[in-house]
């Protein structure tokens, strides 16, 4: 998600047509101290000399992004928080401030209003981040959610444009566990009998309150070697595609090596879904992808698992060649794999 | 309009005590370098030591905030811009950088997303506020906008919280415009008839395009001798009673003194309707209410007609005894004053 994104689950059909008219019309603007705007995780801006504002926004829409049937005003907030909080740790920096807006049915329910906020402050609180203005209205029908999210880098935010040719591709912890959970609350406990409870419990928390990397990302954002990075919000095949499109690049998937989560593995396995589509479609999972400097991978690893005690594993390489991103199945041959998840479609 | 705002017209009943409760949660979280938090205009952040950045978000809802009937794309746009100018303009600031939330009906039209981008750069263009990020969603049911607006102030910022007795209370241009544009729109042209075209396009044009007092804000931003000042947004009943309540005053306003809009008076004159509440209670005008030493009244009015054109009205004064908003009518007695006209009621 992020600074007006590419196509996600929410999107209409022709969105990457109304992004492109959307950027056209706005770099007509003046555009002082701005060092990146449009199309990537975050605006970069320049404050003051030598210091980086990084500022992000998204939109969670009721009956579009989340169900009321499944997901409590506090889900709703620390979601939307979450999601923010993510696209900050995708450019390598350290969430401050929030703002958000709130439209909803009148009239409001102030314990659930309450419970929203509640949400919000504890998905920010852990970063030290504030909530430090808003805006409140009816809505006609329906949730609509915007947090703004600012903060700041005091070195080289990690943008989508800096992936080069030879970088290995990687992912933190695991992937598909988020798609997994929305399987599992839109199949019902009756058709999951067979699943762990605890594993449902991991799936479900994982869809409804995500966690973003925020250390993960400050950590890669200090550290030598890291190249492009972004947050994994769309799904590896969507994100790496925007990475590849912003650098100029192409890129090769070893599915073989995708981290894809134990849990929605065994959520998969009951369903007779498919956890490898979950992984490289699913989205939602707040992973970081990034791409570095091959000869850095080593101590990438070593030194992220040291100081966050998450996991980093290459799934691939980025190509000079600019051709989107290639997924190679056992013995290398490529295989198609299915576009962006579509949530609530139709 | 802006930071978790008191109620205006858009609010629900008991809105009130739903920001006293977002408030109060929100407070509980950590406030690094948070200036001033939920409650004025805008946030005050600490940037880098000795530089502000200022904050504010407004959400904009179809069918509370405007009706598709009278208001275009662009003008959709242009207003969503224009309300956050607004907000910076009342802290005394400079705009610089906006994120636009928009979630719309699918399918969305090109030239509709075009038309209402286009309506917001020309809002912000003169200003030089660069359009630097934002996200995009399907909407269940009509527009949703939420525009968040990031201004600095390189001095001290005019926060609703300063002002002081003795005060004398001025405002910028005139009132009751918006509020007289609005009732055109609800009439109708065929009640109109005796009204001149050119002041339907006075009235109509102040509420669907309003202009923020930009380089007035940051002229009194700069100014000696101005103390409280926030924009009047949401009506000078709702927002000088907003500087009473956060510095802890009253204040008195002297109804012969408001400089009631003439073609707002025109309007009322052929539809039966009072230009006195519009100016008082209709809110959008998004004139600059201030208070300020009553020694710098004449260096201010002369100063900020020789700057910007623009006229400074005293309307009244700021008492000790913290009792809201008193106005008086000729002779001097207290007149009872409509709450914040009802947008949309019922």
């Amino acid at each position: 998600m992020g600074a007006v994104d590419p196509p996600s689950r929410s999107s209409f059909p022709g969105e990457l047509e109304i992004i492109r008219l959307i950027r056209r019309t706005v770099e007509r603007s003046p555009a002082e101290r701005v060092e990146t705007g449009i199309g990537d995780d975050t605006a970069v801006l320049l404050s003051q000399p030598g210091a980086r504002l990084l500022a992000t926004t998204d939109l969670i829409v009721e009956d579009v992004h989340f169900r009321r049937a499944w997901a409590s005003p506090f889900d709703i907030g620390w979601k939307a928080m979450a999601v923010n909080l993510s696209d900050i740790a995708g450019k390598g920096g350290r969430p401050l401030w929030a703002l958000v807006g709130l439209a909803l049915p009148a009239p409001a329910d102030p314990s659930e209003v309450e419970s929203f906020y509640e949400g919000m402050s504890q998905a920010a609180a852990p970063h030290g981040v504030a909530i430090v203005g808003g805006d409140t209205s009816v809505s006609p029908r329906g949730w609509f959610v915007n947090v703004t999210l600012l903060g700041e880098h005091l070195g080289v935010p990690r943008l989508r444009s800096a992936a080069k040719p030879g970088d290995a591709v990687a992912v933190t912890g695991t992937l598909g566990r988020s798609a997994a959970g929305l399987a599992a609350l839109e199949a019902g406990r009756a058709r999951l009998g067979a699943v762990r409870p605890e594993t449902i419990e991991i799936v479900t928390s994982a869809h409804l309150r995500p966690t973003a990397r925020v250390a993960e990302g400050r950590w890669f954002g200090a550290a030598a070697g890291v190249h492009a990075m972004m947050d994994c919000s769309d799904g590896l095949a969507t994100d790496l595609g925007h990475i590849c499109r912003e650098s100029g690049v192409g890129a090769r998937v070893e599915l073989d090596r995708l981290p894809v989560d134990p849990a929605a593995r065994e959520v998969a396995g009951v369903l007779g879904a498919d956890a490898l589509s979950w992984a490289t479609s699913g989205g939602e999972d707040f992973e970081l992808l990034l791409t570095c400097d091959p000869a850095s991978v080593d101590a990438l690893r070593d030194g992220l698992g040291r100081a966050t005690g998450t996991a980093l594993t290459v799934v691939g390489e980025i190509e000079a060649l600019e051709k989107g991103v290639t997924f190679l199945g056992t013995g290398g041959l490529p295989v198609a794999i299915p576009a962006g998840y579509e949530h609530f479609s139709g």
